[in-house]
Order: C-alpha cells, then structure tokens, then sequence
C-alpha cells in the first residue's frame, strides 16, 4: 500500500482499536501506542489492547495512557504476522474479517486482515509508522517519537544487528531531535534486567560446557535448576544466545528439560557453521545462524549425541 | 582546526607515526587503522603503535596490516587526551614536543601536542576522522569505513548511551553503505566475552546483594573471589555498570579489595541520585552517574557504612 493511502483511512475513519501481539515487546508496543497517539492528535478515538496487557518495563511509553470509551469501528494490528500471535485475549479479533487493516514488517506475515501493507525488509514496525506520519506532514508529540524510537531499537537490538540498515539510523537521527531521552529508554531495554533475570543467567553460565577444542560451548537447563532458582518461567526464555557469548565458540548449544527424557535444543552458530543444517541432522530446522530441533533420551545421552555431531560437522 | 587545514597536514607530510592509547579500545584503534590506511591510500608511509600490543578481540581491523619500514617524521596521536595514557611502551612520545598532531573527543584534553583538534561533543575520536576524510573528498576503502565504524560503535555502545547525537547515527548510516559487515563487528565487540570473563560475572553477579528495599545493589570483588576465578586481573575492570543493571535498583555500588582492609568504591546510580555527591561524603568524586571513592576498614564496616549513608541519602 502507498503511505498515502493509510494516512487516507486514518483520516477517514475515527474509533480505531490497534492490537499488539501477544508477550509483547517494544516493537509492538512502541507502534501500538506511537500509532494510538498520533491518532488521538488527529482528534480521532484509539486504543491499544494486549492479550497479557503492558509490562512495568515499557511504561515509559504509556505511564499517562488512559483508554477511551467508545465502540471501536476500525481494527488496526500492528507488527501482528498471523493471528495465532494475537494471544487468547485477542481470540475474537482472530477470526477472519475482523481486522481492517494490518501493519507489520514479518515477510511471513499471513494477510490476515483486510488490507495489509507489509516491509519485509524494514527492521521494526515501528520505522514503517515512522514513514507513513512522516508522510502525513503532520508533527509527531515527543511521547510518539519515544514510541517509534523505542521499537526501532528493540527490534535491531540498538542498531547492532544485521537489519539494520543505513535508513534505520536515518529514521534514529531524525527522532533524536524530539525530546524522547533516548539514553534512559537505551538503559531500560538492553541494560536493566529482573532480579529473577540475572539470578537465571548467573546459574545458566555457571551450568555452561565446552567442548571439541572450546569451539563448542553448551549450557544445560533441567527441571531441578529451573526450580532452584525460583524464577518465574518466562525468565527462561531467551537464553541460547548465552553459549555463543564465549570467545571463539563457533556452535553454542542451549540443552532445555521439557519432560523427563525430552530435551528441547536450541543452537546459534557464527558464519562458520549452519545451525539450520545442523539440527536438520535431529529433524529439526530454522534459519542459517539460528536453529532448533527436539531430542528425546536421557540428558547424558542428549549431550553426548550433540557433541557427536558437532564434532563431525566441523571435522574435529 | 579547520578539517582542510588537517588534511593539507597529510598531503604536506610523508611518514606518520600514529600513536594510540593503552588498554586499547575500539575508538582509538578505529581511529588509528583508520588514519592509517587512509594515508597509506594517499600513496603515504604510515604506521600505528600502541604500548599494549593489538588485542586479537579487533583483528577484524588489522588482520592483514603490516608494519612498513621508514622513520617517522610526523607523529600523530589518536584518541588520547594525555600523555599518561601512552603508556610505557611508548614512553618516548610522552616528552614533551613529540608530538605533532592530535586529534581527540575529550573535553579534558592536555593540549600536549604542537597542534590539538578536540571535538568534546563528537561522540568518538573515530568520527572526528571520518569527518575530517570526507572533507578530503577522497573515497574510502571498506577497510577503513570499517575502522570507523568499529570506533563510533564502541564509543557509543552501539549507539546506545547519552553520547550519541543525530550526526552519529548520520555517520553510521553513511558507513554502512560501505562493505564493513557491521552486525559481525557489533556481535564481536558487544556480544563475545572470553571464557575468563564470563566467570568473571558469572561469580560476581552471584556474590550481588540487595539492600534498601532492592533500591541499592552491591557486589564485593575481594582478593579471594578473584583468585579463586583464577582468571586474568584485567578481566575484573569494567564491573561496576552489572549492580545498576537489576531492576529497580536506583544506586549500584561495588566494592573492590585493594589491600587488607582497603576497598575501591565505584558507585552508579540513576537520575534518582547523585553519584559524586554520593561518593563526596567519602571524600571521593566523579560524574553524576558514575563515581568513586576510596574507604579503609573491614569489608563488614566498609559496606555497612555505604548502605547506612546510601539509606540516609535515599531517605530510607
């Protein structure tokens, strides 16, 4: 879709509902609320849902967002790829037809809703709302700006990963010139952890292996440690970037109990290895440096296959 | 300096010797490589030194340069704003006159070379010359563009704090039309740890406790914690930032055993406190956000003290 076109319906329309996806992160939120509020400054009623509502984490963004009563007229998902990510809250926004318009940057987005307008290759979707208010020629509040800030950081971890791309620190430099304190939003996101957090990832580093010279690094989270530290589950997630942390690991290996004698096995690799072929090798796939695969044995047996396997692939 | 006074400077001269700071980080070794191969494309004599060696972690810099053989007669120092931050190795060019450019970002620069360029509000010394290049009209290699980067990056963790400006993130989008593999570079410098290091946290981040209703943190590095790490002395800088990183916390303190009863303070806060009023009290100094100080006493005294005073300051 033309930018032009979008900034038409939202002109057109004025009770809008925005959905953000389910265990939301700043991406989704940052466009939700930076969309939200850029529509209330053109006078119209909007408001953001959540299956599992807004995290303490992100309320820099919406510590002075009071929902609206009105019947919404015009549904918005943004950086929503399949309904499925709507989360049960959202169940009956995910029937088909329900929603108008969808704005999002997954290029395995399943146009879902009515209209779609996606950019694969735009890191977050936030920077594609960031185009069409640009678009518009209307002026962004500072709070809107933070918003889209914060989402284009979120989704390009700070600007350091391979999508971001010359037009995302273009988008950065012009939202730095709204009062967005962009540090302290930089701190809460990347640098400020849950106690729970950092109580995980100290036992997880301390569980951490090497193996076929160090160039294999593997950590292992079984049932009794994920008890031991009383952390909530969610704290979990996310962790199989940690055995790749190690200089000069070329496969990190994260080992996770799901049952007795079932091991969910996530792998990262640096250009030298294929994680995708490499759990391919279990039944299980994903993408070149970050893949994952289901192995089912006692955990001995587990590790001693990977690093099996491992070996092999890299000739050691 | 006006830049093209700087570059007729280059043009003018034949053999640089270009000096970098000890302990070297990304900036001043972006800085370095990246002058030197400029000039070397100039059809110049160009060398870079430093009193430390060049550590492995940026040998995506120079991994391929070579010393070449010539006596120097223009002596240029990158990134550093006194003599003392030579180093032993490089003792020579700390007296005075050695010197005959130098082109740094800190505001505290001695002004000990016969020409200085200081830009206080560029973010790294490694824009600075990207600056200064582009003035030049000359094209870039990759190489170099990559220098750059690499420096701007590490200077700004990855465009992450207060230091990062528009210019900044113009100057990176800028660089990354070059081929430099940025997001290879950004996982090295950002992501990779050594395995020393990552016990290093590992242990310190266990020995963390809270005090003050979870609103101040501390963590003790003592003789023995370090020993027992068996790790390389060097990998215990840099820790004061992991207090501040739990959530919540508003001051992060960390102790750290000098001698018998003889403890390092290095205190962070959030824009809550006041690190150098904080660290003021015993007599020591620094930034708002980040001080320190020096305490005698038994470690059971020194941190009770800290937490007493921290309470009074917080009002708790």
């Amino acid at each position: 879709m033309e930018y032009g076109e979008i900034n038409r319906i939202f002109e057109e329309n004025d009770k809008f509902l925005i959905l953000t996806h389910k265990s939301p992160d700043g991406d989704t939120l940052g466009s939700g609320f930076g969309l939200c509020y850029f529509l209330r400054d053109m006078g119209k009623l909007a408001n953001v849902v959540n299956s599992d509502g807004f995290p303490d984490r992100y309320d820099f963004m919406y510590a002075e967002y009071k929902d609206q009563d009105f019947e919404p007229e015009f549904i918005i998902a943004v950086d929503i790829a399949d309904v499925t990510l709507m989360g049960s809250g959202l169940a009956k926004y995910q029937q088909e037809g329900m929603v108008d318009l969808c704005i999002d940057h997954h290029i395995s987005n399943k146009h879902y809703a009515k209209l779609t307008h996606v950019e694969g290759q735009t890191a977050a979707a936030a920077h594609i709302l960031y185009k069409i208010f640009k678009e518009s020629g209307r002026k962004l509040r500072d709070i809107t700006a933070k918003c889209l800030y914060t989402g284009i950081a979120t989704d390009t971890g700070c600007f350091k990963y391979e999508n971001t791309t010359p037009e995302t620190h273009m988008a950065a430099a012009e939202l730095m010139a709204y009062d967005i304190d962009f540090a302290n939003v930089n701190r809460k996101m990347f640098d400020v952890k849950s106690k729970g957090r950092l109580k995980v990832e100290q036992a997880v580093t301390g569980s951490m292996e090497y193996y076929l010279n160090d160039k294999c690094a593997m950590i292992t989270i079984t049932t009794e440690l994920m008890e031991k530290c009383g952390a909530d589950p969610a704290e979990f997630d996310g962790l199989a970037s940690i055995p790749l942390s190690a200089e000069g690991v070329v496969i990190g290996i994260t080992v996770k109990q799901r049952h007795k004698n079932v091991y969910k096995i996530s792998v990262r690799t640096t250009e030298e290895m294929d994680a995708s072929a490499f759990c391919g090798l279990f039944g299980g796939g994903g993408h070149i440096r970050a893949a994952g695969c289901e192995i089912r044995g006692s955990l001995e047996d587990v590790k001693a296959l990977l690093i099996e396997k491992a070996g092999q692939v890299l000739g050691i």
